[in-house]
């Protein structure tokens, strides 16, 4: 059964006092440049430092006593890991990461200090859902998918709630896009909030899978694409994340790994913050766009976790601004 | 005649919904590593990205409309210039400033962008008060000093103001001292609203002119000092703010160099900010202080304009954390 709005304000009453109310920020600039006026909510600043924690907290907090004593486990190119790992550790969950070999030293190590055990696989030859299904049969896990989760989804949907609870109604939002947890659970606060509001999920150009589905009607898997924006290297929407988007989402752009550098060095330079890479994705759609002037525009930047050997060497390539 | 807290109040009043209410950011880890309850007020995200803005616009707004029409001049290492390029542009005054030939060039491309006449003179070999005496006299400009001088400091009161406006009464605050501008507004504004917080200001090890003075009850003048915290290379504090400090400030700590680039990385990998050098001075002390666990204890961040290629240097050329 899909999630509706009401799991969102259940979410947020299950986050109330846990997660934090990120701030939203505001950019002369980068309302000069668009014409419009942009609010960028801060998710770079949330616990853990992305919008994960929240579906994580919510997915596990919504557990009954005897599964969350037995465990949970999960799958993630990063932040849900140190989102599941911290979760985990507040609510007294014993938690199993199931990691790419090539996740940023960054996020390893974060998993690891909030106290989770870590299962490393191979990106590009292995399954990790059924690494992730063994686990959970051998121990007794429950298994808390990266987005395509009920719960998930409706915690991820609180920041779009925050958003509009705090600015009021907008013309548009822009979502950061991997597998659709943020966007689907952004479709779902919108559209109770703010109805007219059009949501747009931004997704790498290397891996336009949710467009391609969006156009096909269903979902269409890709290869693990190459991009810098690590968090969205994602192959294929999930069964409820495409089934809320298909109704609610008005489209699905793309930003090329060039646009992603010259975002994170906008972010840095002109308004002071560390994002990662896929978290520039709904900012760098924002930038670009020449059809926003006079509209008012919701940014979700998604988070900031980025080595900073790997920050400053991506800046570095980069033409300069 | 030396400011007082009514006119941080007047201050107040002329920047309500001028300058930016910047956000108190707050950090589990920070908090972990001291024992303390640090509240991190961040004017790194003030317009033009320092506190500075506060005491220009302050100061601008207090004259006259005559004089206003004729114009303002000023010399600054940099932060200073930027905020009165635009607050002068923002209250349609003329603004000339008087800038050392190395400074930062964001800083000095932040100041001719606001529409700023740039004079450049030579920081080690030329005398900065007396070139803008000079355009003074010449022009009729009004002269406004970037820190000893009663509206600026009023004004950079104001900071501290919201910061125990926001989060109630704090035992000690730390702030970033070049001139004393900031420190002196700050001791103005908790001897009123919180008047048992010790105030410390904290300036770069190898310029503690500031400590001298204060230890030797006269205002001690210093060489120029080689130190990556560009924004405090002062030589002196002025006579208003020495007299403010020696009666209100507990003390002043330093902070050397290499604790600086910490404090940066410690901004940027744990709280996702950039912060500049200076910026980061009363975050070091604070982050090494021995002697606060249990206590409430602001820190206020100055700013946050530094170049991403310097940043990235300072923080390469630092042992990895």
């Amino acid at each position: 059964m899909l999630p509706t709005y009401e799991c969102v304000l259940e979410a947020a009453r299950r986050l109330e006092g846990v997660a934090r109310r990120t701030p939203v920020m505001t950019s002369r600039t980068a309302n000069a440049m668009t014409g419009a006026e942009l609010f960028f909510k801060m998710e770079s600043f949330q616990r853990t430092g992305s919008f994960k924690f929240r579906g994580a907290y919510n997915a596990i907090a919504a557990l009954d006593e005897a599964a969350r004593a037995r465990g949970v486990v999960a799958f993630s190119s990063g932040n849900h890991a140190q989102a599941m790992a911290h979760a985990g550790a507040l609510l007294g969950a014993k938690v199993t990461i199931v990691m790419p070999h090539d996740a940023p030293a960054i996020k390893v190590a974060a998993t690891k200090g909030y106290g989770a055990e870590v299962v490393v696989y191979d990106r590009f030859r292995e399954d990790r859902e059924a690494i992730g299904r063994r686990l959970a049969e051998a121990h007794g896990y429950t298994l808390i998918p990266p987005f395509d989760h009920r719960d998930v989804i409706a915690g991820q949907g609180t920041a779009t709630k925050e958003l509009i609870d705090e600015v009021g109604p907008l013309d548009r939002l822009y979502v950061c896009l991997g597998g659709g947890g943020l966007t689907s659970g952004a479709c779902l606060a919108a559209s109770a909030l703010a109805p007219d509001c059009a949501v747009w999920g931004v997704e790498p150009e290397a891996g336009d899978d949710a467009r391609r589905s969006l156009e096909a009607g269903r979902i269409v898997t890709i290869e693990v694409p190459k991009t810098i924006a690590d968090g969205a290297q994602t192959t294929a929407l999930g069964a409820l994340t495409f089934a809320i988007l298909e109704v609610h989402a008005a489209g699905i752009v793309t930003a090329s790994d060039a646009a992603l550098v010259e975002t994170m060095r906008f972010f840095a330079q002109r308004m002071k913050v560390v994002v990662e890479p896929t978290g520039c994705l709904a900012a760098a759609a924002a930038l670009a766009a020449t059809d926003i002037a006079g509209l008012r525009v919701g940014v979700i930047v998604s988070g900031g976790n980025v080595d900073l050997a790997r920050f400053c060497a991506l800046l570095g390539e980069a033409p300069s601004a």
